[in-house]
């Protein structure tokens, strides 16, 4: 079995090979561009992870698992444009470092080469991950959907929200998942379990960074009170809206374009009013029950215990928990 | 056998029935609108035609010949963003309608709808459908991306702006044939062969397109000279300045943005210099020369000569040629 550095190093190399590049160049640059500023490469990690809990061939789905990857950045490409981001990663987005009819054709040619990369499997599991592929890529255009959506509303609950980043991020770590175990010849209802395991973990995460943007410390590398100040719509907003009496929401409706007050008070402000309803801890808790359903889903799989804990560490490593 | 219009009709039907659609409807909105302003549906019309020249039980290609229609839309609601274009077939683009971010989401959803209808085929041609889909959809980006790169250039050849419009628009009307063909179980060379002839008619009817915005009549239901006062590169421009001294290829750079010109006098000036150059000869035989190469092509298909009869009345039809 692989360790997870390995398997980084193994994507890297592939993704180094570049060889999915066709003329003309200037088509693929800002791919090439998006693509080496690096990440976590979760995706093309989970698969490879959830090949690698069943067979050890894992070039078999090395190309698709860069599928994944070349997929998850087309859709950075163009949620970048849409949200005119000015910043990826500490570096330019590609709309502005070059403009955004470069990022919307670059990212098109990107979702095409995923797909060809995808398709990468033997015949026996084509349908199936093409079937499953098409499916994802629909959820997160559908969850990118419903986030512009609730831009604009003040009474999205928690049950839309959680279905919404369920769709925009959990999906695409699930169905990572889902395509290294089908092509790793796993039975059905153990690709459908690692599939289910990917969505938990993905609300979990997810769910996480919501907290850790208004609570977190440093390990993050992000300004605390980031989401606050931009009065953007997490987690904890949506759980304070529903909880707060309409005196209380109307403050948190306007706190972070108040001009009375300085950046700290805002995020002081709206800070104390999450506390004073127990935010934190309904959040957390939350995020345990996730996270937890997530990890008991690991023990149904036929798979040797040794296996699985790897991915369990994974998990944890992912969410910053100790084992 | 169908005939042209039955067939239309059918498509029409089938587009109706709006089976892709999920939640949340605003995602689908715009491609309804986009696809309900009509046009030729040629591309779906040649996946029926092709497919029809082998069998009759053309149900069973029909939810591909679907995703080839919509696929294309996906490439005019994304172009129509890249080109900032206010109308399409006298309706405001979607992106006036509504907004850019719009008009790239629910592109994206559209390209992976394509994807879902063009999977409709039995297992035994399902590889073969997505690499050559696959293969259609990134020289169609490719197209796309060397027509930018060419707007800032002063010296496209004829040859580099011919290869240009076949990847551009060619290459999915061969296509849509190939595609009809392929699951028609027609052999190998006989598909190609039909890809070959969607080529070669794309190519003859884009330069006629391009002919007729400066030469045509109003059957196009276009200002003449449109082309020409937009300063737009088409045929007839590159081939007047690959045929013109210094001064008039100045002339012709500048034409079309002089103030000293009413746009009457702009048109007058370039078309003089075209009639001077030879250039809608020389154009109407790069024509002639596609157009029959298209048609013979037809001769070595295997089908009984009353069935490629129809494929080459249509192919009259649409390059408004009388048999």
């Amino acid at each position: 079995m692989y360790t997870v550095d390995e398997l980084r190093a193994i994507i890297k190399e592939e993704l180094d090979k570049k060889e999915y590049i066709q003329e003309p160049y200037s088509l693929f640059e800002p791919i090439l561009y998006i693509l080496e500023d690096g990440g976590k490469r979760l995706r093309p990690l989970l698969t490879l992870m959830a090949y690698n809990l069943y067979r050890e061939d894992i070039e078999k789905v090395l190309k698709s698992a860069i599928g994944i990857e070349i997929f998850h950045n087309y859709t950075l490409l163009h949620d970048d444009v849409m949200d005119d981001a000015e910043l990826r990663r500490g570096r330019p987005t590609v709309h502005k470092k070059w403009n955004s009819n470069v990022a919307i054709l670059s990212g098109d040619a990107a979702a095409i080469t995923a797909y060809q990369c995808i398709e990468h499997c033997e015949d026996k599991y084509l349908r199936r991950a093409i079937d499953f592929f098409n499916q994802v890529a629909m959820d997160v255009c559908r969850g990118q959907q419903y986030d512009m959506l609730f831009e604009t509303r003040n009474d999205v609950s928690e049950e839309e929200y959680i279905k919404m980043i369920y769709l925009k991020t959990s999906v695409l770590l699930a169905g990572s998942l889902r395509h290294g175990a089908l092509l790793a010849d796993a039975p059905e209802h153990e690709y459908n379990a690692l599939y289910e395991f990917g969505g938990y973990l993905g609300l979990a995460f997810q769910l996480q960074d919501d907290l850790l943007d208004s609570y977190g410390d440093q390990r993050l590398g992000k300004a605390i009170g980031g989401d606050i100040l931009e009065g953007k719509k997490t987690y904890l907003m949506i759980t304070a809206m529903s909880h707060a009496d309409e005196a209380t929401r109307e403050m948190l409706r306007t706190a972070y374009r108040d001009p009375a007050l300085s950046d700290a008070e805002k995020i002081g402000k709206v800070k104390s009013i999450y506390d004073r309803l127990d935010v934190p801890r309904l959040t957390e808790q939350q995020i345990q029950l996730r996270f937890e359903r997530a990890l008991s889903i690991l023990d149904t799989l036929s798979v040797a215990p040794s296996r699985t804990q790897r991915m369990r560490d994974y998990a944890m490593s992912l969410m910053d928990r100790k084992n």
